[in-house]
């Protein structure tokens, strides 16, 4: 059952040539979640062949144009495709203002329904719940309104291992209860520890998506084990007094963010342009979280 | 003296992989003026190494996102890269309230001024004046108002031949009116032609953009005889039913008013994503127009 991010970019605001500004996509078991929608988002699909029909939520973290300028061209393309199937769009209030203007001044009623959710900044929430899973904001600390996101597999049921059910002969009425955890107790008090009966199913999985964002140990709490990390790195720590003033981290800071989480694995990105080779950038977070990668376009991250 | 166009884009508005939506750049004589701006023209300029800086001028031609969704993303670029020399933009007047929207939610103050200039669309007007050149707006025909462009260089002062002027004595106070194409008159009333005492400079060159629209003939007395026409041709002629019900052309129909205007040489370009062989359309145009090219991106066009 997939759990896999793909980056289709990672650039800060200034933009490079070949680099694209960030937008990614997670597939949750073929369900696919967008995350931000830089300028030249559309061109990245196509590029990597995803299709845009398969996108049901899009999460956009704050109104830099580096975040969203992608959005209304993608929308506007999804409507040209053909596309009848609601979207869901998540973001700061105002984004809605944003695409409702520009639809309006192109004349375009959409084929599908655009429902938006409004996300607030000022304090984490449950933003998304299904039987499967769980999309909670993360209350980030940039120059303006930015919302983090994390993405949560839901605890799986137990597995009961049948041949030991029946030797116990428990009765099927308390099946529901042994996938739970619960121990069974018969009828004279003897108690059957759950993990006789059952076994663990695979571990939930989770994602947790933080940009742009100074150092800020306040997230620490919200994303805490979580198995990937995304922390935006946009300077090296020489330039941390810069990071400070523009509400960026250093990629020093993303890996102590990292470490304190005590999180699987950490990615960072958001490079500034002025970084040609990303290298020392990741020898650097490697120095105090070792299990760090590059959030490099195109490639793909996966949690087993 | 350069008289250059250079095409960055010319997809229309469904994007296909490496083609990118309808942008241009004029050089005349080192003064850069871009027309248009879809998404990831940014990225264009840093591909095809044209420095933003140059530009001073912007004309966007209306507002569906394929013709000026990438603005708001360079405009921002350019303040980063600490531009201070003010840039003019012209188009229809809602566009100001998309960037005043996008810039506002951002909080960016850009670091230069930014002049809009907002314009008409139902009659033809000069909106532009140098002591070089003239930019008239030109009313199109498509779904939402929409404005071509015509770039003209303003015709340039005879020149003198300096051995005949000394010849018939010529009062040095007459030399202006020689350069404006009068004849002199001697005090005996004796008249010598102006052709035997000046030469004609080169010239003037001119460039109409006409896109988005459909075909229509009111906008040949706009284009009479201009040096380079780019006209829309997003279908072939066995769409011409499919081009009249979007406002678009069909490339036949961009060569018939190419022919019926007189121009020197034709360019088609906003072609639908559906073509992925190009050259069909190209002979469609020739056979009614023969001096045609593709607008095809990274190309350039100069007028001699």
């Amino acid at each position: 059952m997939n759990f896999e991010l793909t980056i289709l970019g990672s650039s800060s605001a200034t933009p490079i040539h070949q680099g694209h500004p960030t937008a990614q996509v997670l597939n949750i078991r073929e369900r696919f979640f967008m995350i931000d929608c830089g300028e030249g988002t559309q061109g990245q699909f196509l590029k990597y062949k995803f299709k845009l029909n398969k996108l049901s939520h899009i999460f956009i973290s704050h109104l830099h144009g580096d975040h969203y300028l992608g959005l209304v061209g993608l929308l506007s393309t999804m409507h040209l495709q053909g596309r009848t199937t609601e979207i869901h769009i998540y973001g700061q209030p105002e984004l809605m203002d944003v695409i409702e203007l520009q639809l309006r001044l192109s004349q375009t009623r959409l084929r599908y329904q655009l429902i938006f959710h409004p996300v607030q900044h000022y304090a984490p929430a449950i933003i998304y719940e299904d039987d499967d899973m769980l999309i909670k904001s993360i209350v980030l600390n940039h120059r303006i309104p930015c919302t983090g996101y994390l993405f949560s597999e839901k605890p799986k049921p137990r597995k009961l291992i049948i041949s030991k059910l029946q030797q116990h002969n428990i009765p099927f009425s308390f099946y529901g209860r042994l996938k739970d955890g619960f121990d069974y107790e018969d009828d004279e008090g003897k108690i059957i520890p759950n993990t006789e009966l059952t076994i663990s199913s695979t571990a939930p999985r989770s994602y947790a998506f933080c940009s742009d964002t100074c150092y800020d140990e306040s997230i620490i709490d919200e994303i805490k084990g979580v198995n990937l990390l995304y922390h935006e790195a946009t300077f090296m720590n020489d330039l941390a007094e810069r990071a400070k003033t523009t509400f960026h981290s250093t990629s020093l800071q993303a890996a102590t963010i990292a470490k304190k989480a005590g999180v699987d694995k950490l990615l960072v990105g958001h490079f500034s342009a002025r970084y040609r080779d990303l290298k020392p950038l990741l020898d650097e977070a490697r120095t105090v979280f070792k299990n760090t990668e590059l959030a490099i376009e195109g490639h793909k991250f996966s949690v087993e």
